[in-house]
């Protein structure tokens, strides 16, 4: 009672925060759109009032900036006295499109705000150099790790070469994924079963094992909610073993990752629309090198980083979700837990037992939402997070 | 912004809940201090200012409605006009002290407002309708599930005849308690061990096995909060095994609950604060009917009910886990969740296979809380719950 008797007291700050909140809403609206392209939103404001909004296209369309000023221009306003809301750095370079920064420019707002810079580091800070060149005022790093969050699999295909993966695990409060006769279907209700498609409608590659096509069969595309476009499903096939009337070969394209040089199997896997890559085997247990080979997996995502995924959606089973983990090729968990306990049952990652807890694999909570009856716990490796963070940030010192 | 630019639109319900709010507050207060008694709380608000307010003492002490009035009196009001808000239906019966009831009659309120009504049946209403009688009108059930939580364990002790147990489980993200070498200290971080001594310090008993005893020699008492009352600790200890230097044993009173009849050791165990307990035994493996014997748990708790316990906090290992959760003893789980994955590792609660996923043990979530860098996730069996609050609320129908 006594705040709304006080005058509104909003600091500049906290104004930047609120339009750049809203900019990341709208980056978020083509979350599924995109790729690989970074999901971008943009709002131009004048006197706490938008003159132009909008988010970046799919592949070859306009980029948010050009998207804002269109609006902007199509409402009847110009740019001057404005403030350009941007949640990442505009580019500065002739891709498929010219480049914002001159659209920009052109445009003359009175200053400019970006929520992150552009994680490539061989253009990363040319477009705000340019700006400010120009004679335009510059803020960078407001609500960055918001922005990360809408391009971690952008920022990081960037940076390290290789795309952002979440490992999606729906299990038992006490870590059960299936019994051990194999009964798994549903431990998770219907607003946790949708809630997964949101995740790989987002991704670049749904990714899954070939013991899981061989078992469960399933489909592995975008059903439970509306999406523009469908993610590439990818299959780790150490042996070459997906049946080639699999579902999964129906509809788009699927990559097939095998250590298996089967020319003639791989022929009759690609008449259905699977890409067949060969990649080079590790040991499956580091623990027993003498033992089974797999698919390198670290090689696996290299080669998915040079061929422009951005996010992966890993749904495998347990036998690949412990692999992905101890190849360290995990940088997130998305854990669905439902209310149960399910005893002695299959465990949600096989991963081989540990001598001193300091070994454990340690992650960090970022986020726990209810969607009843069940929970979505979100868990990311730190080290990973704050490696794309600090890599999106102007450098920190004098003169910036 | 537009909702500050509107006048404030507050009903009388949206009042009632304000206040009963604020009473609630008042009984958390008190969560350490008045068992076996219910926390209560109680605030008297007239044109929207407090008069007096006041939670129930330790035993033998006033209740919140006294506490509230003296408060009142010595701020220099009456009651002429006023509401009270308390959490509990005011005790109609004569007890350590004097009935609630006649000292509200006596301050003459304009309206008495109360969160649940009395759960013994015997008595339960009583008290409204004597404040009804003597021309007081009488409100019921707002924040009735709040005011439950407060106390369940008294309510559960008055209705069923048993304590409200919850079971404290630190696990990893994969549900495991301990590594196979034993290694368990610590998986959760100094938060969350130190939130494990609030649950420990509301509670009437801190359960755990002798197991847990021999190996990790625990004190099991309160530390890291501080408390006006230590809880009785107990001990489920089928053959009497507990070492008389165990540190439990130091301090405070002990139960130890058993099916072994052993005199000498018993007055072994007694002369060092503990009182033996023998109880009936049952099969520990319910599905291996003649396999090793335990203590019959829900004797147990049918005993610890008799002699005025309302909460249990059960800290066991994983085998009296699993027996409690087994043998249908678990009301609610207090899961710490270290962000960290064991993988083969020992369960959280030893539980058997199961050969159907719908005769999994369910609950339903009522709370994630960040501890960090850890999770605090309630989960409670539904059932039980909905039949303590059906007993605290008013029957419905004509007349009500």
């Amino acid at each position: 009672m006594s705040a709304s008797a006080r005058p509104p007291e909003v600091s500049a700050d906290s104004n930047d925060a609120h339009w750049m909140r809203r900019a990341i809403g709208l980056a978020e609206s083509v979350l599924y759109l995109t790729a690989p392209n970074p999901r971008v939103g943009c709002v131009i404001v004048r006197d706490g009032q938008v003159l132009g909004e909008g988010a970046t296209q799919a592949v070859g369309g306009p980029h948010a900036e050009v998207m804002a000023l269109r609006d902007m221009q199509a409402r009847g306003h110009s740019a001057a006295g404005a403030t350009v809301y941007v949640t990442l750095e505009p580019c500065s370079h002739h891709g498929r499109t010219p480049p914002c920064v001159d659209a920009l420019i052109a445009a003359r707002p009175a200053r400019v705000v970006v929520a992150m810079t552009d994680p490539n580091p061989l253009v990363g800070g040319k477009g705000l150099a340019r700006l400010r060149a120009a004679g335009i005022p510059v803020s960078a790093a407001v609500c960055a790790e918001a922005a990360l969050a809408l391009n971690p699999g952008f920022v990081a295909r960037m940076t390290r070469r290789t795309p952002w993966l979440w490992l999606k695990l729906a299990a038992s409060m006490d870590g059960r994924s299936a019994l051990h006769n194999g009964a798994s279907q549903w431990i998770t209700g219907p607003a946790a079963r949708a809630d997964g498609h949101h995740w790989r409608a987002r991704s670049c590659v749904v990714l899954t094992g070939s013991g899981t096509v061989r078992i469960d069969n399933p489909q592995m595309n975008v059903r439970h909610v509306p999406t523009p476009r469908q993610p590439i499903r990818a299959i780790v096939d150490t042996r070459l073993e997906t049946p080639e009337d699999a579902r999964i070969l129906d509809g788009g394209p699927v990559w097939i990752f095998t250590c298996h040089d089967d020319a003639a199997k791989a022929r009759r896997l690609e008449a259905r629309n699977a890409r067949v890559i060969v990649l080079p085997s590790v040991p499956s247990r580091p623990e027993a090198p003498n033992g089974n080979l797999r698919v390198d997996l670290a090689a696996m995502l290299r080669w998915m980083g040079e061929h422009d995924v951005n996010e992966v959606h890993a749904e495998p089973g347990s036998k690949l979700s412990g692999a992905l983990l101890q190849s360290g090729c995990v940088d997130e968990l998305l854990l669905y837990m439902a209310p149960v306990l399910l005893g002695d049952a299959q465990p949600m990652a096989r991963l081989p037992a540990l001598q001193n807890l300091d070994d454990a694999r340690r992650f960090e909570f970022f986020e726990a939402t209810p969607l009843a009856p069940d929970l979505r716990i979100r868990a990311r490796v730190t080290q990973n997070w704050r490696e794309l963070l600090r890599c999106v940030q102007p450098p920190a010192g004098p003169g910036v």
